[in-house]
């Protein structure tokens, strides 16, 4: 059997779905159990000088019309043209994989959908965590196990970032301009350092996980440009490091879903991530805690996770039953404030016994950073951290910052 | 459609597939697209006041006869009579699915092959890492890459003796009566701290990643009896925890595969993991290292796996082309003494300068243990080590032990 593949969007992942594909294609198309090759490149630019220059086109619909296509690799990234190109390829009775987080976190559930409708299939393993394996061991693997919650550190230009601030003392900007020199950021660095890029991926993770789409604009997001190093040596003087995390839980009013920075055990798994890693732990009742660590970016780890997908779709034929999920109405998560951590929380030296005794202060953390006072709450909702909050305002209390404190 | 599931061996693990089965049976039917139920369970004990009472026989020729059983959960663990009741329903066309790792590494090659011809699968999730999806995401999630090595802490029991000597200096056999103590350990504790546990997973997983049956005779392996406290102390001073390791590499001269106690970054992922969690490193030339981590037994997460194999069976219904390897006349593997690795010399302080200038000490450890001396070497090849050793010997150097140090 011979499938072409048609790459759309020849940037850092396109081209290096290319090179690892001819690095390794007698490994791939015996997984596939198919001859294999890429017959396009579609991308504005010509690839005039490159080992591809015959393969590229400018038009995407020479790739829908041409029969011989059976698997359309999307890596332009954004929703537009993206979209449209992968709802012309599904409909074509093409299989779709994708790198693109924000595809599926804004249209994933429609695109399944159109998949199942004409037997193939939208697959997405590569737009979360790079290289690790988590999309499928999520919809396929950990099939038995009722999962109740889902935590990650899912971007690795912000835990660059944290780790920085955490072993070096750098300040938060000393760490980003760091991380722009080493081309874990770009120059515009909102989508990372906001936190969208995290909620994306917390989006996919809790649709596949839940069966129901979750979108971004549901999903409670803080970023991590308010994290100071006094944060960073507070939590690290009281046993934790600060990481951006981004989870989703089951309770029994329904899911809860954030992207904030919080304090996990520096000896835990996940306060053990350093610098671009990702990591995303899996809570299950019968399963206990699994963990998934790798390069959450990077082109050859992401071209590795697309392939994996292009040999799935192509040993698969046809649709897969059981990976998709439902649409829905924006209203599959519950309000955030519901949620109850522990908090971590930080004022002037002056307010600290008026603090602890309005908060409840369980533990003091020692040594402070100079001039402040710091200490661990028990577990507080965040409506009640947001009242506590205003009443220590009224009361002329200043609180420097409140953040939660996670049991992983 | 309907499918009936049949347990063999009502130990720990079977009685957990049938509890986990009958918790999440609606889940576990809609991930595996068809009706199932435990129709048999085969046991020398009759359940009598079980709620599972109906469904025993003591006769496995009544569950090869029925047609309606689709799937065989093997939970009986070792060889016999696993092996014969394992071949008679794979010949009888009906899916295996087991966490007997003695079997599969064992026999592992010849079942699959029996599974093949009779176009069902021989699943085997639980058999290395419990309830961590591994064997899945080898065979099938890291389709595209070209895996280098394969590293894990694979046995419960002796890492949570390892813990136990590094965190509380407990002596080796204070941390084994512990392990006892808490069931972590078996009254005869020999397959774990012997190695021999870790060795059958390390031959499971090579024999998956790269394509040819590894047997436990050709593997190396040393336990964790000989590590003393002194070991542990002198590592940690070092910035090393000790662990035991299973692992196997691809050398241009072929595969080496080993089990040994070894050194381990306190600060890396392995060195991190903790009491009976297991943890497996998988480095691919692309994918870079991906690491995944979890309960590596117990009953309810080794059940989880047994059962999200049954779904994948019942899945798949026919037999999996990328699920295999081949036989091989015990000649997979190479010389051990081949493998190049750092070393941690202990001797007594007053060999410290004359064993230093033997085996090339690069650092020496502070502080040692008293009245010793230890250092860290270059890299040196098993031999080389070996040779040193012998050398010291007839040179009146006592060495106390030699410890290899990985780089992960």
């Amino acid at each position: 059997m011979d499938t072409k593949i048609a790459i759309i969007g020849f940037g850092t992942v396109g081209s290096g779905v290319a090179e690892v594909f001819y690095k390794n294609r007698p490994a791939i198309e015996r997984k596939a159990g198919a001859r294999l090759d890429v017959k396009y490149i579609v991308d504005i630019k010509s690839l005039e000088g490159t080992p591809y220059a015959e393969k590229w086109t400018k038009d995407f619909q020479q790739v829908v019309d041409d029969p011989e296509v059976g698997v359309v690799v999307e890596t332009i990234g954004g929703v537009m043209p993206a979209y449209d190109f992968s709802k012309r390829a599904l409909r074509a009775g093409k299989h779709v994989v994708t790198s693109n987080k924000e595809l599926v976190a804004t249209h994933g559930a429609e695109l399944l959908r159109i998949a199942e409708e004409h037997n193939v299939n939208y697959l997405f393993e590569a737009s979360v965590g790079g290289g690790i394996p988590l999309i499928h061991p999520l919809y396929q693997c950990l099939g038995a196990g009722d999962i109740t919650e889902v935590a990650g550190i899912l971007n690795g230009t912000t835990n660059f970032i944290m780790t920085r601030m955490f072993e070096d003392q750098m300040s938060f900007e000393e760490a980003l301009k760091l991380a722009q020199k080493n081309g874990y950021a770009e120059a515009n660095p909102a989508a990372d350092v906001e936190g969208k890029d995290a909620c994306r991926k917390i989006c996919i993770l809790s649709s596949i996980v839940y069966g129901k789409h979750v979108y971004p604009d549901e999903v409670h997001t803080e970023g991590i440009t308010k994290i100071t190093l006094n944060d960073v040596q507070a939590a690290s003087a009281a046993g934790y490091a600060v990481r951006l995390i981004g989870r989703v839980k089951k309770e029994k009013s329904g899911l809860i879903a954030m992207v904030s920075p919080a304090l996990v055990a520096k000896s835990s798994q996940l306060g053990n991530v350093s610098d671009v890693f990702n990591a995303v732990l899996v809570r299950g009742s019968d399963l206990g805690d699994v963990l998934f660590y790798g390069r959450g970016a990077g082109k050859s780890p992401t071209a590795s996770a697309v392939l994996s997908d292009v040999v799935d779709a192509v040993r698969e034929g046809g649709h897969i039953p059981t990976l998709g999920w439902e649409d829905a109405n924006h209203d599959t998560i519950g309000d955030y404030l519901d949620d109850v951590t522990g908090v971590m929380v930080r004022v002037p030296a002056r307010d600290a016994k008026a603090a602890g005794e309005l908060f409840g202060a369980k533990r003091m953390v020692s040594p402070a950073p100079e001039g402040e006072a710091a200490f661990l709450t028990g577990m507080l909702s965040g409506r009640m951290v947001q009242e506590l909050c205003a009443k220590a305002g009224k009361a002329g209390i200043e609180v420097l910052s409140a953040l939660r404190v996670l049991d992983y």
